[in-house]
């Protein structure tokens, strides 16, 4: 068990660092970012910031030797940065947790090796490949890069023969999967924590709106039948234990009827778990640090209703009046530039339980 | 109305400071502390810190220019740096405030002048004075210094003739008062806040136990008539007012059969009101920081019932024994050295409301 006192090193200086420094200064300990790029929403919250590229191995090795454990809040870390800190100190999650999440094929792979059910895919390195994938996949499907795709990002929908011929032309070759889409009737996921004694903890599942690919809204209770909560709680214990993970894990599942579809798992705290911090006493960050430091899981139960409102682009700017109302909580990342698409805060809107 | 990315100065980097950062940068702030000594808590919590003394004016003066707004967390702040501050930047809560609330006298002068009951007190400058006083004031009487006080340092409890000639015989004459002590059945407090709007938004009143002059347990809700918590609030607003307050005060109050006599006022978030980070979605330090950003109050209502148990000293040592109890919520402070009687962080016990 880390003592009080002791340092944290988060790889990634986004909005989940920074939320995750505020866990972690309130159990006690300091953190030290490192992030490649200038004033990062971290780097407010943190106590130690570095900057510097994931390549820069002096940096990298002056960061590992200053914390006592590594994590990161950002799944496109290079590999190569994490082998050279995992000679140093340890990281959790682990590296192996970090590389099925990076690549969609071996993800994919992995849950259906572990007899969880996900979309039909193949993978898809050339015109041939992709063509005959076509051929099995009926429309609509999704041709995706396997790696360091996010919120909608590397993705390219196929739904008419003129979409095909225009993709097969200018399909070069890469590393991608065609994926089919299911047609599900909801979206949800769920945010369980594991620690190095083997506990879990789950938050209750939120059910998830996503608008262009990007999540809008998560809201728990989620309505459905106890029987399937109780299914994606299992499912998502089985990935954990498989994984021998440590830290917080986000599952993203479809449900199609009664059956639990799998679409990706993400190594880390996820913004579907939002809520937590105005739903729980302890919240998905405090939950990550408490199982990276070696410590017991706190009580994740849900306390309220909520549904949780991300703030992209120029939502922001609405500010103004969401302060207004007084149900509405309010979380801003201090992110200096508004760009479209760019994830800029979130509102918590909560009400008693029934 | 601050902007989203606007800088709040802090004077003071306790404990109070840490969790200040910590609200701040939920807004989307960013906080630049200023205090003497060097490593303090809300250094690991805010994006700036400057390290140097109060009668720094240099260092002063590149604090203020560097920030939009200025609060304390600590009341013993010298006036002289607030006063070479509020030429440069606004600071809220003001002055006038803080100085009330830095010497007894001024501060029971004027809650009487408000035509609140505060204990009985004489000012006390020399023997004569003290003799004197002492006549009028029956055992057990409370030599208290004006100024600099705080967790029951530089009072003396006089209960017997040995005490007083003790005391008479020590006395070499300064600013103090002679103060009644009086026989309360409960002792509560009331945390509110008040924008520059005029908005006010009190929390639920908490009942507080001090052991050794130092505060233990707050816990909500407190067990008193609704006609007496009514009037704890009524009385606090009417500081509020008076004040043209912008912040979060705290209310010390006695509870005498049914009478509401006011031990102290604090211009500041304040410990009793720790129990607000696990009790309400928008908790004291988010109040205070929302306040003094021209923000409206947020919603300060409590949906669980909690005990704060402070951890004093050697406390800290149970905390690897703590959070295997999942419904303890563990707030630490990141000191390094224990101290006895110094606050290293406190627990938030939470319960659902019948």
């Amino acid at each position: 068990m880390l003592p009080v006192g002791a340092k944290i090193g988060i790889l990634g200086g986004g909005q989940l660092g920074r939320m995750l420094c505020v866990a972690a200064s309130r159990l006690g300990f300091k953190c030290h970012v490192y992030e490649p790029s200038r004033n990062p929403p971290a780097g407010d919250t943190s106590a130690i910031l570095t900057t510097a590229p994931y390549t820069d191995i002096t940096a990298l090795e002056r960061f590992a030797r200053s914390v006592d454990v590594v994590t990161f809040e950002f799944e496109n870390v290079p590999v190569e940065a994490l082998e050279f800190i995992e000679r140093i100190v340890k990281i959790s999650p682990s590296r192996h947790a970090l590389q099925i999440s990076q690549d969609r094929l071996i993800e994919k792979k992995f849950l259906n090796d572990l007899g969880l059910e996900t979309a039909p895919y193949f993978k898809v390195e050339n015109r041939v490949e992709l063509t005959n994938a076509l051929k099995k996949i009926k429309f609509p499907a999704i041709l995706k890069t396997r790696k360091f795709g996010y919120d909608g990002k590397g993705q390219i929908k196929l739904e008419s023969e003129e979409n095909v011929a225009e993709t097969i032309k200018n399909f070069s070759g890469s590393d991608y999967i065609l994926e089919g889409v299911v047609n599900f009737s909801k979206e949800i996921s769920v945010i369980a924590a594991r620690n190095f004694n083997g506990q879990i903890a789950c938050f209750d599942p939120g059910e998830n709106i996503h608008i262009n690919g990007i999540l809008d809204t998560t809201t728990v209770p989620c309505k459905l039948p106890i029987s399937i909560i109780t299914d994606a709680i299992l499912l998502t214990s089985r990935i954990l234990e498989d994984l021998d993970y440590v830290g917080v894990l986000g599952v993203e599942l479809f449900v199609l009827d009664n059956k639990l579809i799998v679409n990706e798992i993400a190594p880390r705290v996820h913004n579907s778990g939002h809520w937590t911090q105005d739903g729980c006493v302890v919240d998905q960050f405090e939950q990550h640090i408490r199982a990276i430091s070696g410590w017991s899981l706190g009580d994740g139960s849900r306390f309220l209703n909520v549904t949780m409102k991300n703030l992209i682009g120029n939502d922001i700017l609405e500010v103004s009046k969401l302060i207004e109302e007084p149900s509405k909580s309010i979380h801003l990342y201090g992110k200096e530039e508004i760009r479209p698409n760019r994830k800029m805060g979130h509102v918590n809107l909560v009400s008693e339980k029934a």
